[in-house]
């Protein structure tokens, strides 16, 4: 096999749930029947590189220092609502049930994949809630396992640093994601969120 | 959501059975968790484009004109067998049964998905077949319906030039593919092929 190919194939298993065999169904699709589609991947993948950064403030993927959300003086700076990914803050969002500001976590603790206080930087998040101006911090974390020993944990490390800290109420299913919930239980989660 | 991120998202999707929610997770493991690995497969990708191409005389993925296995004067010039992709050829190498030439189809035969002769451009393996030097065609596509109907139409369309032209034998379950066949049941329907 041409070592280009051989590479191809290789490289598309840093895709997560890309084995061997996929991969190499991947890269036969991409040279064979859609060139263009790969050299428009290829393009896009460096480019977010070049551009994609994660907010000073919030921790979110963004192209700017700070992003546009937390330089949007409409928004309350004293909440600061903690989610696990992008997609849940994006989901906050939609509720239209919220003003104030975020800090996403891009992760939760998961002991069993090595993920703890560290690999999140939880140092980050405690410097931006103690910024002063800070008053209460709501968790919205996923109500899964390893959601809830974040949530947890985050919780403990705020009060112990004399903060108000709330969690959404328990809304959703259990075992649920905010990402595969309807709006209207995220928002009445959101509304009845009870002081940790 | 960043521009640079959302078109990574998107072409994310140019991957066969990559959907919406798949393209993101993909995109934030790659920014969040292996910015190392999205380079190296951007990279991957520009090099594959660059360097693979098709071989003139088999249509395998080559880096060259045309690749070392036709150029090979050790093999039959006599005997060229027909595979759908590279893969298969790469299982018919392993048999050690086979010392002719090969020509890869790069599919099958696919009314539903609108693959037909043209699409295959069977042309070039007639040109191929007709080279004056070839002497027998070996049919060595799928026992699947597609891999089936591949080889009954190429088959007329080489018997129709006065080639010889042969199927390896039933030896591979029905609806089986080389690719997830043992090398003996392979070898042993090469060697029951029969003329067509
Ligand atoms: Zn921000
Ligand atoms: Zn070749």
């Amino acid at each position: 096999m041409p070592a280009a190919l051989d590479e191809l194939i290789d490289a598309l298993r840093v895709l997560p749930g890309v084995g061997p065999k996929s991969a190499q169904r991947m890269a036969y699709h991409l040279l064979q029947r859609d060139r263009q589609g790969a050299g428009r991947l290829g393009r896009a993948l460096e480019g977010a590189l070049a551009h994609i950064r994660h907010c000073n403030r919030c921790n979110t993927f963004t192209e700017a220092e700070v992003c546009d959300r937390c330089l949007n003086p409409a928004r309350d700076p004293q909440q600061l609502c903690v989610v696990e990914m992008p997609a849940d803050l994006a989901m906050m969002e939609q509720t239209h049930a919220y003003r104030g500001m975020y800090y996403v976590l891009m992760g939760r603790v998961s002991p069993l994949d090595g993920i703890g206080a560290r690999e999140l930087r939880l140092d980050r998040l405690l410097a931006r809630a103690t910024d002063g101006t800070v008053q209460e911090v709501i968790l919205a974390t996923n109500f899964t396992n390893e959601g809830e020993a974040t949530a947890h944990y985050v919780g403990e490390m705020l009060r112990a640093r004399g903060l108000k800290v709330s969690r959404i109420a328990r809304g959703l299913p259990v075992g649920g994601e905010l990402e595969h919930t309807d709006i209207g239980t995220i928002a009445q989660a959101l509304v009845e969120r009870r002081a940790l």
